[in-house]
Formats: structure tokens, sequence, C-alpha cells
């Protein structure tokens, strides 16, 4: 591996982590790590990113979306093109490690790669996404998806909470919307798109291994299930005369645990249940709870949806009380490329590692590229599984591991 | 039976469901039904109640705690006593029978007799019980309590949402707070209290009878349980390494559910259920449930909640999260008098109807008297067994069916 000696083994890992606190030190809120898409952190943000590109020996453009793209050009000035990165969106009261780590990672891997005087036989670029949490905006993806040739003009009409258009925060963002159709790339020029990135989930804490690679961003099925029975006195109703859409939804919760854990590649999740006009002295008659199915294979997550579906109703009809299953929100799994995926594990294999291979049950900008390019994404252990929270962390040691296991991977697709 | 020969048949129920409707014009609210305790309603219903009892040969006063008390001397000015009566006050939003049923029937009945020159061996009073429901102030059944000797002063200094205290509302009512302890009645008089109230449940419905006979009041234990797991990400969280607390709830509301089925005088609800901080996209990490068990037993019900507390600490161990049961309030059963009630039974059975007994989920004055005088109830059908709501609707046929057991009643045991 090149630019990584022993003595130097940590180091990147100390690097990576210091940069990663100095991006955490801009937010849009005092106190907490809040950077949402076109605000104000973010500008701040995209410029810090900028100079540390450039620092690494990259040429730097933001795009009409707001991505900061630097360009680490090959061995020769040909087109085709790796693109690494992530996103330096953040939810509100953030970790710092949920996208920044796979930005700077790939900027301090291409910066080694720079200073060791070391060019591929493609160019790098490495991209800082800015809308990947969809928290300011109805959509989201917009970045990948304007790469991707798939940004839809609509959106730009979208208006998020502070009552700001998308097109408008663009522009005060300094970007130009009409030309966001250029942004397109030439698929064919693309060799690929690698992501490191948190797990966001607790599989390889619990397994002992820093690292795994992502077979399949999940597909999910959204939907919300509306429980109808009949209300009455907790008191003057015998247990054999109620309809008690309570009960009703409990046995349909306990089915959908059920049908999930028959299957190694799918969760099903109720993350929330209501009772309209619930009081303690009162039998519910009505419940409605959401529903949240994920699997990387699309069959296995519609058949777990068609079979919910059918338990849900059965349970309805022996209780007496009605049951509608509404589908939301649909998208399918984005499956990572094999090719790229072997290469992860082969540098991890190297590296004396297991190449655990496991889903990615949270979205990623990568989805914007499913079936256009291929992909892959490199998984980093997080503590106990939290994302999402300023608890959120990735040790020094195992970053320390993944920056050299995204080198090794370059290494390798370089040298074929 | 006094006063009714066949051509009276259906009659008195038109009466007296004629004037329910009189009763249920009388409201705090435009539109809908609402006498809250001492208010400007109650007021207004305590003067046609005390006319109507006027009229119907009684002595009439309204004692320190709000009851409008009529009294229909017996054949001889002694002091035994027996207590008719139920409540005018009302829920927000009532339907007009709840309570109200209760008294004007049980003037009707004594107006009847007075026209017919009858008297009994006993006088009696029709008592217009004002604090049934609860809903003014935090305690209740304050009128019954004071008869019963049983009122506590500190509840004076309750306040309800109107920022009143109990004690200005008595004073503003006109009733003075000094003289509560004067309203205890001698049991050595008191002959016994029968309520005549709809049921407020399905079960004389279902069977096709018009009254039932009430075997107790229910005692109930309310708690809330506390169940805490771990929140995760939806996508992220295998089903195997889930802490779900909302699937812990379900499995607990289904044991619940189950425990309270497997015997007939037990029943038993969860009413709400919250999950602090839920989203669609998160396994939830705790849950609050409230329990209500009641049984007209004593045994049953502490059995049950025994059973109940292990069958959570069973699941919540198996599934690896704590849950805390915490017993809020406890009321014991009031059982009925078994004379007074074997002599409904027995009016019952003259008019050709099976004598049916049922408890009383739903709490009642008599509740006041427990273990002090005996008192009984009879239950009267309800459509649908709805209460507590505008819908709320026994038949003028069933109230004179009613009326007319009452009558039997009082006639026999004013025979022996």
């Amino acid at each position: 591996m090149h630019a990584m000696s022993g003595a130097d083994q940590g180091a990147l890992g100390e690097k990576i982590a210091a940069r990663l606190l100095e991006l955490a030190a801009i937010s849009d809120e005092r106190e907490r790590l809040t950077r949402l898409y076109l605000g104000p952190a973010h500008r701040e943000a995209a410029d810090l990113v900028s100079r540390w590109m450039r620092d690494a020996g990259m040429a730097v453009r933001i795009d009409s979306t707001g991505n900061v793209v630097g360009r680490y050009r090959g061995q020769d000035p040909g087109p085709a093109t790796l693109m690494l990165g992530s996103h330096i969106d953040t939810v509100r009261d953030a970790g710092r490690f949920d996208g920044a780590l796979g930005v700077v990672t790939a900027i301090e891997i291409v910066g080694a790669a720079a200073k060791a005087g070391k060019r591929y036989p493609f160019a790098i670029e490495v991209i800082a996404f800015g809308d990947e949490e969809g928290v300011r905006f109805p959509s989201t993806l917009s970045g990948a998806k304007a790469l991707a040739g798939r940004f839809d003009p609509k959106s730009l009409d979208e208006v998020g909470e502070d009552g700001v258009s998308r097109r408008q925060a663009l522009l005060a963002f300094g970007c130009d919307p009409l030309r966001l159709s250029e942004e397109a790339l030439s698929p064919e020029h693309a060799l690929g798109y690698v992501e490191v990135h948190i797990e966001q989930g607790p599989v390889l804490e619990q397994e002992g291994l820093p690292v795994g690679i992502v077979t399949a961003i999940d597909g999910v099925t959204r939907g919300l299930v509306n429980v109808d029975g009949v209300a009455g006195h907790a008191g003057t109703v015998p247990m054999t005369m109620r309809k008690d859409a309570l009960a009703a939804a409990a046995e349909m919760l306990l089915a959908v645990e059920n049908r999930a854990r028959a299957r190694p590649n799918l969760v099903a999740t109720v993350g929330k249940i209501d009772l309209p006009g619930a009081a303690a002295n009162t039998i519910p008659g009505g419940a409605r709870f959401t529903l949240d199915i994920r699997s990387p294979a699309d069959q296995e997550r519609l058949s777990a949806v068609n079979d919910i579906k059918e338990l849900v109703a059965t349970i309805a009809r022996r209780r007496g009380v009605t049951a509608a299953f509404a589908v939301g929100h649909e998208v399918p799994a984005a499956v990572c490329d094999a090719r790229l995926s072997d290469e992860l594990a082969a540098a991890i294999e190297a590296m004396g590692l297991l190449p655990r291979r496991l889903p990615s049950g949270a979205g990623h900008d990568a989805m914007a590229f499913d079936k256009l390019i291929p992909f892959a994404m490199l998984f980093v252990r997080c503590r106990g599984g939290i994302s999402h929270n300023p608890a959120e962390f990735a040790a020094p040691n195992d970053i320390d591991l993944a920056a050299r296991v995204l080198a090794g991977f370059l290494d390798r697709i370089g040298s074929k």
C-alpha cells in the first residue's frame, strides 16, 4: 500500500478524526450540530472542504446543486473517472461521522496519493453531496440525482419549513438551477462510485469487526394500517363482546414481528401507533400504526408485504374489526456492484480481516446511481449502532483501517 | 301493583321519557348536554327537580352538598327511610339517561303513590345527587359521601379547571360547607338505597332483556406500565438485535387480554399507549400503557393484577427490556344487598321477566354507602351499550318496565 508505512499506522485515522471535529464545529445552531442543505453552515462547510480538496491536489468546483467536486487527474487526461464521497449535510442535532466521514476519508486518501506523487489510470472525483438527509425539502438526494441525470425539475418548487423554495435556496447559495441538467455524468466514463460510511447499526460491533461491505441498500415499503373497532366503557363491556382496536393492533404487531424474524434479510418496524380519542377507561375504538418494511432483496420485501397484508386481514376478520393497509412510499433495493465490492473485500482480506457483507438498512446517495453506474460502499463500525445523535462515534483506529481499505482498493483497481 | 292499570301500560315510560327530554334541555353549553356539579345548569335542574318532587307530594330541601332531597312521609312519622335516586350532573356532551333516569323514575313512582293516596310503612327519600361524574373536581361522589358520613373536608380545597374551589362553588350554590358533617344519615334508620340506572353496557341488549339486577359495583385497579427498550434505526438493526419497547408492550397487551378472558367476572383494558419520541422509521425505545382491571369480586381482581404483573415481568425479561408496573388508584368492589336484590328479582319475575344478575363495571353513588347501609341497583337496557354520548338511549317501554319493577319492589318491601 502506498503512503502508509508501519510508522504511519493510526496517524491517518487520527487526522481524519481531527478534521471531522473541525467540520462538526460548523453548524446552523449553537451548541449542537445541524447543517441543512444550502444553509449558512453548508456554505461554510463547502468552503472548508474545498480548501482541503485543493490542499490534497484536486481541482475544485461547486456544481449547480451545491455538490463540492474535487478532481484528481489520472495518469492521462482521459475522461475515465472513479467517484468517491459522501455528504456534508446533517440531520438536526446530528453526530459528526454520518456523511462527513466518507468525504474526509476520500480527501485524505487522495491527499496521501498526491503527497506520494501517485497517479491512477483514471481520474478520481471526490464529491461532497449536500442533500442526503432530506431535512430541508420534501425530496432528497438532489445532488446525486443531478449527476445521474435523474433530477426532477419540479422539485425546484418544493418549499421548506422556512418558506424558501429549493430554487431560491440554490440561487442564494450561488447555484444556477438552469444549468442543473448539464450536471448529468456520462455513464460510459464513470468507473463507479464508492462511499465510506458509518454503519448506523450494531452488526459490525456485535461481530467485533471494524469494517464491512454493503451488499445492497435496502428497498423500503412504508405503510399505514388503520384498525377500526368499537369504543366502549372499560368497565361495562365483557371481554367476549369487545371489538378492541388496540388489542387487534397488538396482535398484528406481533404478527409483523414474527414474519420479519422468519427471514434473515428482512426487517419490519412499527414505529408509531396512535389511538384517536383514547382514554384510560375506554376500550380503544380505533388504532393507526405505521409499517416500515426493508430488505436488500425486493422479492423478499414484497413477499413480506403481501404476507403482512394477509395476516392483518385475517386478524381483523377473526376479531370482528376492520383493518385497512395503505401502502405509502415504496423504493426498490439498490444492489451494490459485485466487482467493486469484491475488490473492497480483497482489500479487507489483505489486511487480515474478515470481509463481512451486510445490507444497508439506511438510504445513501448511491441509491441515485442504481442501475446507471456501478457503486459500492464500505461500512465502518460505530459505537452501539447509534447514529443521528450527538453520541454517534467511530473509533480513530477503525477509521484508519477503513482509510487503508479504501487506499488498498484504489491500488487494486488501479493495477488492473 | 298500585296506580298502574292495564290501560296505563306504557304511559309512565312515556312520561318519564318526556321529563328526561325536558331535563336534558338544561345545559351549561349550547347544542350539547353538559351539566357540571354546582354549575348554572345544575342550579336550574335542581330547581326543576324540586318542583317535580313537590308536585309528587314530597317535602323538598337542598342539602349542604347540593343534593336535592324529596321526602315522602310514611304511614307514621317515624324515622325509618328508604332512599331512592341517582344523579343529575353529567359528563361533557352527555346523553340524557345517565343519572337522570333514576331520579325521574323515582319521582314518578312516588307521584303515582301520592296520587293514589298510598303510604308505605317507611318514608321514602328521593335523592338527586349532584357530584357523580367527577368532571369538575378531582374527587367525586361528595353528595353520597356526606350522607354516609364519609365526606373528606380536605376535598373542599380541591380546585377545578375554572380555578374555583369546591368550597367556593358550594357557597355560590347556596350551600354551607360548615354544615356538611350534619348531613350524615343514621344507619339504623336507613332501610337502604335503591337506584335505577341505564346499564351503560351491552349485556342486557345482547340477551334481549329490558332490565337486570346489579350484583356488585366492580372494584377497580388502575395502573401504568412503563416499558424501556432500546431505540434504533428501523433499517439498520436486525430483528434479532432489537429491544423494541412497542413489540414488548404488544405482547403484554395480549397477555392482559388473555388473562381477563380466562374468567367471566373480570375485565381488563389497555385504553392508552404512548411512545415518547416515536417516529415511523425508528424502533420504539419506550412505551407506556394504562391498565384498568375490574371485577365484582375483589379476590378475582387482585389475583388478575398479580398474574398480570408476573406476565409483564416475564415478557420483559425474555425480550431484554425493562418493565415497571405502577399501581395507581384502587377501589374495592361494593357488593349489593342480597335481600333488596332478591326483592327486585321477585318484582321482575312477577312481571314474567328473567331476573338477570350482572355486575356494574361503572361506578355509582351507591359505592359511597358500601358496608354502611344496604343498597341495590336496577339496570335498564340501553341501545348498543352506548353511554356518555348523545347517542345514549333507553326505550320508553323499557323505562316503563323498570318503573313498574320499582313500584312492585316498593309494594313488596312495604308489605313485609
